[in-house]
């Protein structure tokens, strides 16, 4: 059993509209010094697999094909135990 | 300047339609050994603050008034320099 993250977060530069909105229902809060939020989606996979190489080659792909839209989103592979 | 990382999940045992769905889409693409997904947020926000203290009482006042449903999510702040 493998435990991995995938973070998925806009590419620089790509304008990021809900962080955009959730910098200003913080100020509305009355949060001061916020500079910047940009928001991003983080998955929690577990796979069956064990080994580390294939589940890295797996996940990878996964995020190619559907995870992440490669375009405007980068993406980061994490594996646990 | 501190640069933090806040993430949102689903609570353990929490229904997650998303995750679910998403694990359909992958096996129909032909991914094998995929066990569970869940998906989460994340948040990446900068504040202009320099204190790491304040600025973790701040984050996570944040999450408790605006960036988690603590019914149903756990969320875990992190703060990098």
């Amino acid at each position: 059993m493998i435990k991995a993250k995938i973070t998925v977060t806009l590419k620089k530069g790509v304008l990021d509209p809900q962080g955009k909105a959730i910098e200003g229902s913080l100020s509305a809060l009355g949060f001061e010094g916020v500079n910047s939020v940009r928001q991003g989606k983080v998955f929690d996979i577990e796979l069956t697999m064990d080994d580390k190489a294939t589940a890295e080659k797996s996940l990878t792909a996964m995020c190619e094909q559907l995870l992440a839209n490669t375009v405007i989103e980068d993406y980061r592979v994490e594996i646990f135990s």
